[in-house]
Formats: structure tokens, C-alpha cells, sequence
């Protein structure tokens, strides 16, 4: 692919990204283009279901930018659905009104097993159209961010053939057949690693691993059914393109515990929910000016987006100081944070309070950096 | 109260949870009277309700008493529910067929919250009443564990009105008004506190604080509006009972993050689940011979049961080894471990795999005990 995209002028989440020093904290939310703002309602309307919007590529463009126009976010991220590679694998995924997704065919057998492959990339060429048509509708705004799911968290929608509250079907296979569960987490991590390579030659200028239900694994399998696959997704990736670095973004939700282990990635941020405490986080991980680390994602509960503006915006600010003053040295790579929720944002959520929210990260982070110190 | 019980038989459980040596490792199981069970299923069918079941002391005693008939446990729990406290306060719960529990009233508002004091213990007089029951029924064969929800967990089902996935109504109470979600925890804390203390006087030889959702908050919120309420309950609880001392354990699900924390509460044992690594758990808060610690209780992956018999054996040996040899100082306190699972029992386990866990656990930990050193 050779699309000419017009260069970006709102660089601070890529610079954040590769813990370069940036003028203020930058912000995006997980789940941004999504159900709590009214014009996103319509335009799924019009499209009739989520498929329905997620595999037109001028819907996908239209809904991703719809927060852009409303907020001064830092990123957009490809409007899609994790579920789309199993989708393509042949499980037959559909969205009921008002329920979870739901896989027509499970992944439980050895036969169920062997009919696996990676899924012929023509399959998700809806995604990657939606990838190119959105980066040439955001003309250098703000960078596009492609994604994909961990193929641990693949697994358990695969096997489970939906959502679940105990993860019976996907860790009974786990724990009885090990070797057939190591073959599709094998399977699903090739072709999340094409998956990615793909959106990111579409135009994708970071990439994100959404690890939901790793933080559903006993400790020793976390590292051995999610993390390893993780591992084996990046190492298929390209870390430039075009010349241009691509960050790799990692989301563990509930993985907080495993944070040393995750720092062993070969990604440049890692994903936190709000249970972590930042400034340890921070302290273990984010590393000093001029040396290692990754940049830290997140973690503000999005319940907090269902208070009062001035609380959000205290709650905002309690997120910010306790990640700490990140680093300002312009000629060397440090800690960094970017701002997120730890978790994507609530269908209930108050339009006006994103508003506030990404105007308190702006301002408040603008203002640490004009002090040598913060609390 | 003035009942006299039979001496004690085995103690094993008691003295673990004291941090004293024991020839083996004690095991009960998170809700190991339950539907897995067919004689419970049984019991349940003639009682006609699980409430129907709970509130009849001798329904209550014949299914505490059924999983003793079966395996070698150590302990004995007290068949009840942890949302007794919030029915007594007049909130109406109901378990609808294959459903989770409703609350007919809700706590959102503050007049809601206004109407809301500790009830009357004569409201859970079943409760005790079974307790009394129960610890004689055992007759001194293994000791008898009172429980009760902690009060930010009871809490979450009075504000949501049953379970939820999101803590939306919680959460929301709790960022929007902090001061009517400390009043509700403060009566809370109170009133587990009184039945912690009533069930003691019935009988029970340990109590143990169930907060199954301490792990769903953010961190601050957490210390703020869970572990201080914990606090709060422990600080008015015996040490001891007719000279007996009655150990205390607390058990937040989700909450490996916070160890540090809940080292500081005044509790002879912390329960985990299976996303927290024994050995770093042990090292962190398990103490040395003749020093201070917590006695762990845990945490195996429930979802282990559904695997082959030899393949629950091994991952019950990982987790006895993964905690590591306990003390065999029979002069001094030292670390201890009580086996569990990190959760409840599924109600789809087979119960020979029950059978040939508890087994595996008493032969497995007796041999440790025999080596020098385990690996």
C-alpha cells in the first residue's frame, strides 16, 4: 500500500507513547466512539446493527470521528470489535438487540480444534478499508490507533461462544487439554500478529492488545495462556513504518498483580485499570530519564463519569498526581503517562462530563509541568 | 449462652489459622455445602427455596453437616447466606428461580439511607439458631466458621438491588455522595459486627468476612471504602470466647493488590484468590518463625475441579508447593496455610473430584512436612 496521508499535527500521544516528553497529558478513552453520545445512537440506527456499522467503512469513519468533533481528544481508535478474527476464523459472530456477542459454531473439541486457521486477511478487508478511509478522514488531526484482542481473551470468547461470568468451558479446556488449548492460542496469536500488520500497512499509526480476561487466569497460567501469546504477537510486528515508529499498546484488565511480568513485553505502553495504584506503578515500571521503561495507560474508573463535574474533575486530577509529574526533558525518553479510563466507557455515561474530563486532563497537566515539584 | 459442646476432635483448622504447626494442611471449600451436591440438591428440593432452606435450623444443619459425611474437611461453614444482614434491615431479599439474590427496597437515596440501622439480632435469630444446631450436630469433629458479607460487599447488593457487572449504582453513590456511602457502611460495619459477635456466642469457633466485591474498587477507594469498614467490624469482635480463642479471617476477593493493606487489619488469617502467587503472598505478609504474619487461606482456581482426577491432584500439589513447606515449630507461631479455593464451589463440579482434592491435599502436605526442604 502506498495511500499518502496528510502529516499529523497533534503528535502528543504517539511522542507520550515512546515516553517522550509532551506539552501536556494526552487523553483518549477506551470505547470513545460508542453508545453514550446521542449522534452514535443515530448513525447505529441508520446502520441497523453493530455489525452493520463496524463492516461499512463509511459508518466505521463516520462513528469513530463523532468524539473528535465533540472533544479535544488525543487519538482515535478504529471503530470495530475485538471478535472480528474469530469472526473471520468462521465462528459466525452476531450482536442480539441488547445482549452480548454471540459465536454461532464454539471452539471445544479436538475437531473444533483442527478446523482452526489463520482466517484469510480478504475476510477483514472491511477493517482495513475502515483503517485507511478514517486516517484520510482525520487529515493529521490526531493519530489512529488500530487494535486487536489478545489471543488469550480470543480463546475465551471463542470457547465459550460468548460472554461468561465463570470461564467454565474456556479453563475446563485449559486445564484438561493444555496441548489443544496451546494450539489455538498458537493459531489465534499468528493471525492477531497479521491482523495487526495489516491495519497497521492500512494506516494504523499505533496498535493495541485488549487483554480483557487475562486478569481472569490463577497466577503461572496468566503467564503461561496469556502472556506468552501476547509475546508472540509482538514479535511479528514491524516496530516502524513508512519510517514512522508504531507503538504497541498492552491492556491487561485485572492484571495488575502481573505488572513486572508484563513489563518483560517488548511494547512500549502498558494498559492500567484502576485498581493499580499509578505512582507504584509508576515506580516499577515506568522508568527513570534516560533509561528503560514503558509508558502507562489509564486508569480512571469510568463510574466516576456518572458524578458532578467539579467531582470528575477532582477524581481527574487525583489520577494525574498520582502518576506524578511525568518527565520534561526534551532531549531523552522518560516516564510518561497517558490519560484513559480503565475500562471503556459506560453507555450511561453524561456526554458533558467527557467534556470535562479531557478539559481537566489538558489543563491540570499543562499546569504540573510549570512546577519543578508536585505533590 | 451458657451450651456446652463437645470437645474438639481436630483442630488442625483452628490451630493454622493461629499460625500454629499442624501434622498436615487443613482444607474446607468456599460454599462446600452446595448445589454440586446431589443430597443437597436433595434437602433444597424438600425445603422449596434456598431461603426456605437457610431460614430452618434443621435444613441448615443437615446440609452443613452433608460435605463432612463425604470428604475429610477440616472445617465446617455455616450453611446461610451473606445477604442475611440486609434482609434483616428490611430491604426484602428474594433468590428467584436460577437467578442471583434481589433486594425488593434499594439504598440510593438519602432518605434511603435515613431509614437504614442495625436490626434487631431477634430478625436473625435462624441464623444463630442454626449455629447452635450445627455445633452440636458436629459433635467436636471439625470446628464451626460463622461468616458474614463485609460491609462494602453488603452494600453493593443494598445500592445495585442485586448483583451486578458494573457497580453502576454503587459506584455512582459512592463518587456523587461519599458521605451517605460512608453513613451506610458505618451502620453496616456495625451490624456485621453484632452478628459476627451473636454468632460467637452461638458457637461459632472462627468468623470469617467475606468481601467478595473489595476487589471492584479503585485504588484509595478501596482502603477508603472497604478495608476501613473491615476495620471498623473487626475492631468490635472478641479475641476469644469462653476461653477459646476465635480466629478472624478476612477474605477480599480481587484484592491481591492491596496485601500491604490488609496486613495492617487485626485478623489471624487473609484469604486469596488464585491470581496471587502463595510464595510472594507468603514472603509479604506469611511472617517468619516466632515473628508477626498472617496465616493464608487459598487459593486454588475452582475451575480446576472440571480437569481429570490426576490433573486436580497436580494443580492442588503446585499450590501446596507454590506456598512451600509451613513451620513445624510445635513451641512457636510461624507461617501457616489453609487450603481453599480462590472462590466458591461451582455447582457443576463432580463430586469425586472433590474427594480427590481433599486426599491429595492431606497426603501431599503430611509428606512435605516430612522433608527438610520443599522445592
Amino acid at each position: 500500500m502506498s495511500t499518502t496521508f496528510a502529516p499529523l499535527q497533534n503528535d502528543t500521544f504517539l511522542r507520550a507513547c515512546l515516553r517522550q516528553a509532551t506539552d501536556h497529558t494526552p487523553i483518549w478513552l477506551m470505547r470513545q466512539a460508542g453508545r453514550y453520545l446521542p449522534e452514535y445512537r443515530a448513525t447505529r440506527a441508520q446502520a441497523g446493527s453493530f455489525m452493520g456499522l463496524a463492516t461499512d467503512v463509511d459508518y466505521a469513519t463516520e462513528v469513530t470521528l463523532q468524539p473528535l468533533e465533540r472533544y479535544a481528544l488525543d487519538a482515535a481508535i478504529l471503530f470495530s470489535d475485538i471478535l472480528t478474527v474469530p469472526d473471520a476464523m468462521g465462528l459466525g459472530l452476531s450482536f442480539a438487540q441488547g445482549e452480548g456477542p454471540k459465536f454461532e459454531k464454539t471452539v471445544r473439541t479436538e475437531a473444533d480444534v483442527a478446523m482452526l486457521a489463520v482466517p484469510d486477511m480478504n475476510k477483514l478487508r472491511y477493517v482495513f478499508d475502515a483503517v485507511t478511509s478514517i486516517r484520510k478522514a482525520l487529515n493529521g488531526r490526531v493519530p489512529l490507533i488500530g487494535f486487536s484482542g489478545s489471543p488469550w481473551t480470543l480463546a475465551c470468547y471463542m470457547v465459550e461462544g460468548g460472554g461468561s461470568d465463570d470461564y467454565r468451558m474456556v479453563k475446563t479446556l485449559m486445564y484438561q487439554r493444555p496441548d489443544l488449548m496451546h494450539r489455538v492460542l498458537a493459531i489465534n496469536a499468528d493471525a492477531v500478529a497479521l491482523y495487526l500488520r495489516t491495519q497497521i500497512e492500512a494506516g494504523a499509526q499505533a496498535v493495541m492488545v485488549f487483554d480483557s480476561w487475562g486478569g481472569v487466569l490463577a497466577d503461572g497460567n496468566f503467564q503461561s495462556f496469556s502472556l506468552a501469546y501476547t509475546k508472540r504477537v509482538l514479535d511479528q510486528l514491524p516496530k516502524a513504518y513508512n519510517g514512522q515508529r508504531i507503538p504497541r499498546i498492552v491492556f491487561t484488565k485485572g492484571g495488575g498483580l502481573w505488572l513486572d511480568d508484563m513489563n518483560t513485553l517488548d511494547c512500549d505502553v502498558l494498559g492500567l485499570d484502576w485498581t493499580v495504584n499509578l505512582a507504584r506503578a509508576r515506580a516499577a515500571v515506568g522508568g527513570e530519564v534516560g533509561g528503560p521503561g514503558k509508558a502507562l495507560q489509564g486508569n480512571l474508573d469510568p463510574n466516576v463519569l456518572f458524578a458532578a463535574p467539579e467531582q470528575v474533575a477532582a477524581e481527574a486530577v487525583k489520577v494525574l498526581e498520582r502518576f506524578g509529574k511525568p518527565h520534561t526533558d526534551r532531549h531523552s525518553t522518560g516516564p510518561t503517562h497517558i490519560f484513559n479510563l480503565g475500562h471503556g466507557i459506560s453507555q450511561f455515561t453524561p456526554p458533558e462530563n467527557v467534556q470535562v474530563l479531557v478539559e481537566t486532563v489538558h489543563a491540570h497537566s499543562r499546569q504540573m509541568r510549570r512546577h519543578a515539584h508536585t505533590p
